[in-house]
């Protein structure tokens, strides 16, 4: 008899993650003799321990089809990780309990490191409790910090944004520059990789392009070099656009978001690098500035999202139910390139237990010797992942997003389950 | 003969300020038995006072039709009001010896209100002086609050920007509520008017929809109100999405910008509100928060502009130069409203003495009785002006703007001119 298969979203979510599950549930429609039902886990892996499960038969083909240009997690995801085996291993046996009783026999995780950990522990828990059940991991995060795939799922959006936006306000500062702005900032998440901070690097193809500077959490902020850096660039064309990590640290390992701003009771943490730095500017060299925080907008930026990247999420939903139907286990796909230009590239898979908790750091030689931009190598790498568009239909000038009913799975188990946060 | 035309553009710069350009240029082309050449004021009309003119007939069709799609000011902006008449009658007496110079006989001026009052005592200069030169005012302002016309060219993208970010960034909170962030605050300009925050409740189509709060710079900012709001949105919806003008001001009448946020020296004046209100968010409520500040990416989105706003900015142009070749001056062309639903608009036109230094401010009917929202009368109003794409063309996934030349006309006067700022 067929199983059911679980699905879930994990950790913070991106323009495609839903392009994801729609490869996962488009794929597992067409083999029902195998995958019976997909039930997805109402904010990811908290869905699974409280029982509380979304029975996605439910929802039409269209509604499904509409999941690949919607953004963010249309079952909800969680910000909550499963501790170890050894800490907590009630949790798993939790999980395994409510599989059980659902006869879900394939286990989907959307996510990224730390999921991918999860996953891998599903599978081996699994196995020591003569539970079968077929773990799969699906790459997801905006960070690109997954190791073995080429890049992740998520990334070439968000890219995509960062690079299109300092271009167009960069544009607007240039022309403002005589009497207006001179310094434009542009804060982008990556609180320890420098990938999407490195993507804002692609605006610019020729000398005196923006962004000028680059400003990466790998490398230790360099006062007196920002500076110069900054002055020369308003000196030669007139105005200097600046893309900065949030993740950005002075030499002491500090954050320099937590080392400047206080608010109007003393207390620091309103976060923000972009008017540190914009503080730092004035006050050093008296320069006009404009700043601004992309925030959650660019990694639900479904509007403009990647085309290489949405076929990429997709590809790796699909692709994760066809292993699994393959007799993999324990296993995520992955991006694997082929050639940089014209880009190609294939998928892959690679084992959980490689891929778990692994961070995938930018290589230093991406960046610059003075480690304010980024190189042809960085350049080459990045280009191909934000090419394409793949624009949402739009209704009343707005994206017209799917919201799913998300019906609940009948509860089957009469045990309550208290999450131990 | 044929006489020469000037075009400037003034002010902050738009998405669609370019379109306008556009819209002249192409228009004046047609005419050359009546318009020899068009001259553009390189940094709007600094460039007329100082004799920096640039040769548009040095553009090829191509790179002119390339405006339309291209966002900020191709020639050139800038913050400069030029004096009044009585103060300085020395700058008005210099356009005018500029224009004579080069053969001027067409003055079109693309900005907002001070720019109108500008193209309006230039009109009445010439007069006194006996140089016949005709004025065209061109409307331009992200901020919609020039009189007369039924809206400005430039806001329809801005804030369709806004009501689109906001509603994917809403998607994003939603996914994650349940253990993460609960509340997003988004920062939008408008220092005086309402306009650009209003119309991010666009986004919000039924109740329980994002944005759950809009705070504008007309009303006072009510802090009991606005608490109780948020904790509302949180338990009934599971967030709280805000969209919040950078003019909000408190009871005494001061920005709440500049009263919270302090940097590390005690400096006030970071800017921004959404750390102000996140922070009493997180004081007050103790809810988890995060924010985002589009500044000039708002405004300079071209790649998510109105394709209203563009038809509407490039027919302003347009309807500047038939304007001028039908022998009106002293004039702006407008935008009229015919009907709202279907919309239909035509092109009018404006005395610009009515135009000029006159504020249209967002009716309060337009904000629901608690300050904290639109109207339906709102909704109407904004809805039409953020319909249709109008997506630029795209090469290495960004959006391919043009960089003109912008070749200089050579100097014929001899004297050169210091500016008075």
């Amino acid at each position: 008899m067929a199983k059911n298969a679980f699905y879930a979203q994990s950790g913070g979510v991106t323009a495609v993650i839903n392009a994801s599950a729609c490869g996962v549930l488009q794929t597992a429609r067409k083999h029902r003799d195998q995958i019976a039902n997909v039930y997805a886990g109402r904010n990811g892996i908290i869905g699974a321990l409280t029982e509380d499960l979304i029975d996605t038969s439910q929802e039409s083909d269209a509604a499904i089809a509409a999941l690949r240009h919607t953004p963010a997690g249309a079952f909800g995801s969680c910000r909550f990780k499963l501790k170890g085996l050894e800490q907590n291993k009630a949790e798993y046996e939790r999980l395994i309990e409510v599989f059980e009783a659902h006869n879900i026999g394939y286990f989907f995780y959307n996510g990224g490191g730390d999921s991918q950990d999860t996953s891998h522990k599903v599978s081996q828990l699994s196995e020591t409790m003569g539970y079968p059940i077929v773990c799969i991991g699906i790459p997801k995060t905006v960070d690109n910090d997954l190791p073995i795939t080429d890049n992740c799922p998520g990334f070439g959006s968000v890219a995509k944004y960062v690079a299109v936006s300092i271009r167009e306000a960069a544009f607007d500062v240039a022309s403002m520059a005589k009497t207006s702005t001179k310094v434009f900032i542009m804060e982008v998440m990556g609180r320890h990789a420098g990938w999407i901070a490195a993507a804002g690097g692609l605006a610019a193809e020729k000398e005196g392009d923006a962004p000028h500077i680059i400003l990466f959490p790998e490398i230790t902020f360099d006062q007196e070099l920002f500076l110069a850096k900054v002055e020369h660039s308003v000196k030669e064309y007139g105005y200097c656009a600046i893309v900065v990590s949030e993740g950005v640290r002075n030499a002491e390992g500090k954050f320099l978001a937590e080392a400047g701003t206080r608010d109007a009771f003393g207390h620091a943490q309103l976060g923000g690098v972009a008017p540190v730095i914009a503080a730092l500017v004035q006050q050093k060299l008296g320069l006009k500035y404009h700043w601004a925080v992309a925030d959650y907008l660019q990694r639900a930026a479904r509007h403009i999202a990647s085309k290489t990247d949405v076929e990429q999420a997709y590809a790796m939903g699909k692709a994760a139910v066809e292993l699994a139907l393959e007799g993999k286990n324990a296993v995520m796909p992955t991006i694997v390139r082929k050639s940089d230009d014209p880009y190609a590239w294939e998928v892959g898979y690679a084992n959980l237990a490689e891929v778990a908790n692994v961070e995938k750091m930018m290589p230093r030689e991406y960046a610059t010797e003075d480690g304010l931009g980024i190189t042809e190598a960085c350049r080459r790498y990045l280009q191909p992942l934000i090419l394409g568009e793949d624009y949402p239909p739009y209704k009343n000038g707005l994206p017209d997003y799917v919201i799913l009913k998300n019906a609940p799975v009948a509860k089957k188990l009469s045990a309550s389950y208290t999450l131990k946060t």
